[in-house]
């Protein structure tokens, strides 16, 4: 889906970032598990992080560096999630953020931390000093696409990105890796997503872009609903290209806001295409609401109905279950002024069944992306949510109990 | 699970009360699909329905029916929701009433109607109207069995029950047909309750018994997080066993709202169990919350957790996806102050996973009825949520195309 910007250069394809990916032996898989990214020039930092109130240890470690607004590196690793650990957690989070400094050569409160994985069982820690110091003697301007190996669990392919603009006259790259609604057994999905640019840009001015940009992107998927307790979204700015820095909201900046928000979408939509066991992409497109909450709110309670997901893994052309949705949402409505659409195929409109071509309709439920166009016809505005379908394969891979 | 009540006179046992279900054609399947519920005696009328902003036409014209506190019959169908059918879909509920009320010799305001199965299609009026008519003809004692049969759907069995009590000092009796998340292709699950009764009661009292019962029994109960646009439970009380009439918030009126509550709870726990392919019943027990509501959402949240239901689809003890639901349900919380049970074994406690008997637990997992116990440890309050687990035959039924 990313095409445009797919690129195996990644986070190492902004100036003055290094990374790479190790195997330190945490997935009982054997596969690549430790990856480290890193910025010899001290960089900017910004994050968001789960609303889960059971939030993993190092999700409180790289709140604290974000709190300091500046970053040299992010370790990461799969096959540990290192939640629900308890003191020992927090422990073994800032024991991992004290090699990795000291093996840089920084400050531990310079290095993210970010763990997916098992919960409830605590990070191996002699695997985990031994995998931070390999990579960190590994770092290279090639090492993107082992980093962006090293984080995947279940994801069926590794995430990678780059994209180049133009900032005042100086070219300005930003590199993404991130992993998906990928599930290690036995917990859930987590989503992280480590972005890099050689940009100049005040850090206060990032972590606005960033938390706004969050909002409509990452914020609008579900795959199934249930919320990880490490997911973490960070943005490193070294500001190596450099341009003048950006330190108000000025054209520069809204360049640089729509550069990350295209970025951010593509990467969203990306993870809920990958999403376990999906056979559909689904994009729910709600309009005609008084606020975006009453859009968000309406697009997310069709895309989470399980009678929904199954009909369109089943090619089901099932507006009835998506109307039966949008009456629940809790969002007040008259089924009289909402018109449903499956791709162009209008299904339902004011209370009742649509009048339709069922072979142009068939045609579109056999396709892989498929668009759910809701119109409340009580606002101007609007939101979008993406999903995936409900199959077999997403019971079989939780359902699954691996001992 | 209702065995100490099952009793196949079911709406037919209380005095007064006479049934009958026929085959009117209505389902492709042939089955019995036209059910008729009538007392000569007048009864006082109490009704529950969906919240659903897409509600069906049966349920506005059943409303105006509980409205009026009184009533003699019950009409329900399946194999045709009436739901997103609009002023023709109203007219047909308005139709099929007074086709009963003449038969039956009422008020077309005295006839509860009730519809479940596909959605957007309107009835068949010509099959109502013999289904109807037959139905009436053949109202016997003994035609509760058949009626609780034409309500199924998907149901893996009819649901019926009856009770005694004594109130005083004269026999009451009650009785109650139900349907469960039956799904009739391609719509939703549907929830149709009736209960009947020969007690005599005041109707706003009874109202406000069994909207209160209701709060703790039928909506503590999710199989998908999908509420239903036809949704109905309705009470029936004919004075017949000629008890004091219950006027005022007595022992008496305490007495009855046990007895009520007790056929509801029973009667949720049994729709929950037979939700579309289950292979577990879970009970999810919330304590130690500030407020009911706070342990509802959590319960909900819990039970509604795809992860956590294919987990115990696959007999995995994950308390971290259980924990992981309680930690976005919303409700503040310290993870340090919560403890979690599967059965009798703790298996999270204060913050981290509890050291526990993993056989013991293993036992626990491949029992049918399990009951997860989430202690918040931050109040006096709780809540029981009931739910089924999430298996592959849930998404063939769902998922499966017929055409």
């Amino acid at each position: 889906m990313v095409n445009e910007f797919k690129n195996a250069a990644g986070v190492t394809f902004p100036q003055g970032f290094k990374a790479a990916g190790v195997k330190a032996g945490i997935k009982k898989s054997g596969n690549l598990d430790v990856a480290v990214i890193y910025t010899e020039k001290e960089a900017v930092v910004a994050g968001t992080f789960t609303q889960n109130a059971v939030a993993a240890a190092p999700v409180f470690a790289s709140k604290a560096v974000v709190a300091t607004g500046m970053a040299h590196a992010i370790v990461a690793n799969a096959g540990c999630a290192n939640a629900c650990t308890g003191e020992q957690g927090e422990k073994d989070a800032k024991a991992t953020q004290e090699i990795a400094a000291k093996a840089l050569g920084c400050d531990p409160l310079d290095v993210i931390v970010a763990s997916t994985g098992v919960i409830g069982v605590t990070l191996p820690m002699d695997k985990m000093e031994n995998g931070v110091k390999e990579a960190v003697s590994a770092l290279s301007e090639d090492g993107s696409s082992a980093a962006s190996q090293a984080i995947m669990t279940t994801d069926t392919h590794p995430k990678s990105a780059a994209l180049e603009i133009e900032v005042g006259g100086k070219k300005v790259r930003f590199g993404v890796i991130a992993k998906g609604s990928g599930m290690i057994q036995p917990n859930m999905a987590t989503m992280l997503c480590f972005i890099t640019t050689d940009l100049a840009i005040d850090g206060k001015l990032l972590q606005k872009a960033l938390s706004e940009i969050v909002e409509t992107s990452f914020n609008m998927i579900s795959i199934d609903g249930d919320m990880s307790t490490n997911d973490m979204v960070i943005v490193m700015a070294n500001g190596a290209a450099g341009n003048a820095p950006i330190t108000e909201e000025n054209e520069d900046y809204a360049i640089v806001k729509e550069a990350l928000d295209k970025l951010c979408k593509e990467f969203a939509k990306e993870i809920a295409d990958d999403g376990e066991g999906a056979t559909k992409f689904l994009t729910v497109h709600v309009t005609g609401t008084k606020t975006f909450a009453d859009a968000k709110t309406i697009g997310m309670s069709v895309a989470k109905s399980p009678l929904v997901k199954t009909a369109f893994f089943g090619a089901d052309p099932n507006w009835g279950r998506v109307i039966c949705a949008v009456g629940y949402a809790g969002v007040p409505m008259d089924p009289e002024d909402v018109v449903v659409k499956f791709g162009d195929v209008p299904v339902y409109a004011h209370g009742v069944g649509a009048e339709h071509d069922v072979e142009a309709l068939a045609k579109v439920m056999e396709q892989h992306d498929i668009t759910i166009s809701i119109d409340m016809g009580q606002g101007e505005e609007e939101a979008t949510v993406w999903t995936c379908d409900f199959s077999y394969e997403y019971v079989k891979i939780n359902g699954e109990y691996h001992t």
